[in-house]
């Protein structure tokens, strides 16, 4: 079928909105109508050809929301009609990750999914019958996407797809980081480097947690107010001190904070989330993706006397299994989505998107097909 | 009074044994005969030199066993005859550390015990009149020696002396290293990287623990043979191969360890122990102690694909809380300290347990007095 589409056809250069043509869903896969999608930063970053992994040409969009419109062979879990969100990290429940109880990271497409392709080795997009590859799994900056049924959480169809369709991603890696990963209980202090879209779902689940101070680091004292109004007890800026932001986060809480996280994805920055740890049992949980080779370092007598460093992906999230209650949770107000949403443009104007987030106008522009 | 004492009055020199001046024990200090004392890595770290926070001359020593002498103004939880080990890591249940339920690092001691005095900020020991400096809060090197009351664990007066000192460093931190940090579990698999007295102490924990694999990695194979009979079911040579080490640690257990050890301060192979975890939950626990100003580094991939990289120091083991019950296991040989005491020595040989160290032919040597 055709599908309106903004393709990435080379690296650098803007997305051009153009009718591609979607084949049908193989055995395992659907075929989705998405109705919206944010637009993230991991887009941005594999747009820019700086992402060693990013494959071009190649329909993008990772955090989104739709309709099941068809289903492959074999597929039971969904069916036409039913509102999804794609999950960019799969839940087969049937691998050894899945099964494991200890991660989220089921491993049923990884390999196929980072070479751009369904699980069968081959791609259901194409242009003037050249093929262009999935992205992540999801695609969500097409129309009609094909998506693999592990990778696809069934959600309540009364949700608003224009809001929850960021629990594709960014809000759900930040609440999930501080709830699963971190575990951050009533009274934590916590510290949060980056006030972006993580960055702040990250101050909301710490408030949500009961945390007693939510400090928020960023070199842009304009997203201060916003960070404030969602939970920050306190907002600093690294270049008002003439020493490491670390210490003054440490001489700030009496020894260090019990968690900080790394929403931005500078190694630099993922060093002082550590060193600002209080010792003896500070943890630090990596989220921001930093760019190839990049290596975080510290000296081990950090760990050696207590703190402890750990990652996040998808804020340890099983999409399938706690996607449908987070997307409750949103309708009942204990998530709020709102304040992520700064714009709302149509596909035409999806680069637009990227021009804000680069100018740090937006926390999350919505694209509405 | 006077005492016998191994001092350290230069860095790279060997220690001289004289009879040193002892000052009776201040409020809230406890005056120890030591019988026994273990001789560490960590001792020859610190009179080598390279030990950036050495400080001479000084008594060494913080692995020792001793009966108290005679007790301070206001000691009350020892009284002379007690049998006890000294604690390098203190334990005053009073400071925000030790009532915090989430480290052993009590920090009640910490500042003057860096700087190589009492609490009060003097010495106890000197030498034709002048100073010489405490070491670790211990000095285990001197017959007799004076030791703050909260870092005394009373100990059973069965108990033999000349083997549980062990409990005093060595074995107390591989085995608290897997069962306070790691918590491995039934069928676990484990990489310990080095197979010094940390690293067959961390074996024996792990056999404890009921660990499935637990693979051995040193780069000299006549340890392979002690490292076996205590309970690695493995041990490999990284010589061996011609490609990283974690690489061929990740193929042995189809995807990495649950657990790995770094138990020789080396932070290259640090880096191999956090990558030979398994992606998703392996936890990688830096026990050794590395040099001066070197760093650990690694892709935050790492981290964000779900490793977990902590340190432990003590092996996480609170002393007076956990080493009397600790040295009645030993009594019942839940934990055997034999196969660690490779040699004993006089107080007057004891650069001879220096040589044997360097020379890899000792594990651990114990100095009688």
């Amino acid at each position: 079928m055709k599908s309106r589409a903004a393709v990435a056809f080379a690296p650098g250069k803007p997305l051009q909105v153009v009718e591609i043509d979607v084949a049908p869903p193989r055995a395992g896969e659907v075929l989705v109508r998405i109705t919206h999608t944010g637009v993230c930063h991991t887009d941005a970053f594999t747009l820019s050809g700086d992402d060693p992994e990013g494959l071009f040409p190649a329909v993008l969009g990772h955090e989104g929301g739709g309709i099941v419109v068809e289903v492959g062979e074999g597929v039971t879990s969904v069916a036409p009609g039913d509102h999804v969100i794609p999950l960019y990290t799969a839940e087969c429940r049937k691998c050894k990750f899945c099964l494991s109880g200890k991660t989220n990271l089921c491993q049923a497409v990884r390999a196929t999914q980072g070479k751009g392709v369904m699980p069968d080795g081959t791609s259901r997009f194409s242009y003037e019958g050249k093929p262009i590859h999935h992205y992540m799994g999801t695609s969500t900056f097409s129309e009609y996407t094909v998506v693999a049924e592990v990778s696809l959480a069934k959600i309540d169809p009364a949700a608003p797809l224009e809001q929850v369709c960021l629990l594709g991603c960014g809000v759900t890696t930040g609440l999930g980081a501080v709830h699963n990963t971190a575990k951050v209980q009533r009274g934590d202090n916590v510290a949060v480097f980056g006030l972006g879209g993580i960055g702040l779902a990250v101050i909301q689940g710490a408030r949500q947690a009961g945390a007693a101070r939510i400090i928020g680091i960023d070199t842009n004292p304009s997203k201060f107010a916003l960070a404030q109004s969602m939970g920050a007890t306190d907002c600093i800026n690294p270049k008002d001190f003439d020493r490491p932001i670390q210490d003054v986060i440490v001489e700030m809480t009496d020894g260090g904070v019990e968690f900080s996280f790394e929403c931005i994805g500078n190694v630099d920055v993922m060093r002082s989330a550590l060193e600002c740890c209080h010792k003896g049992w500070g943890e630090s949980i990596i989220i921001g993706v930093a760019g190839a080779g990049q290596e975080i370092r510290t000296r081990p007598f950090q760990l050696v006397t207590g703190r402890v460093w750990r990652g996040s992906a998808f804020g340890g999230v099983k999409g399938r299994t706690q996607l449908p209650g987070m997307v409750q949770q949103a309708m009942r107000g204990e998530i709020q989505l709102d304040p992520f949403i700064t714009h709302v443009l149509p596909l035409e104007r999806i680069n637009e998107a990227f021009d804000l987030m680069h100018e740090g106008k937006s926390i999350r522009t919505v694209i509405e097909f």
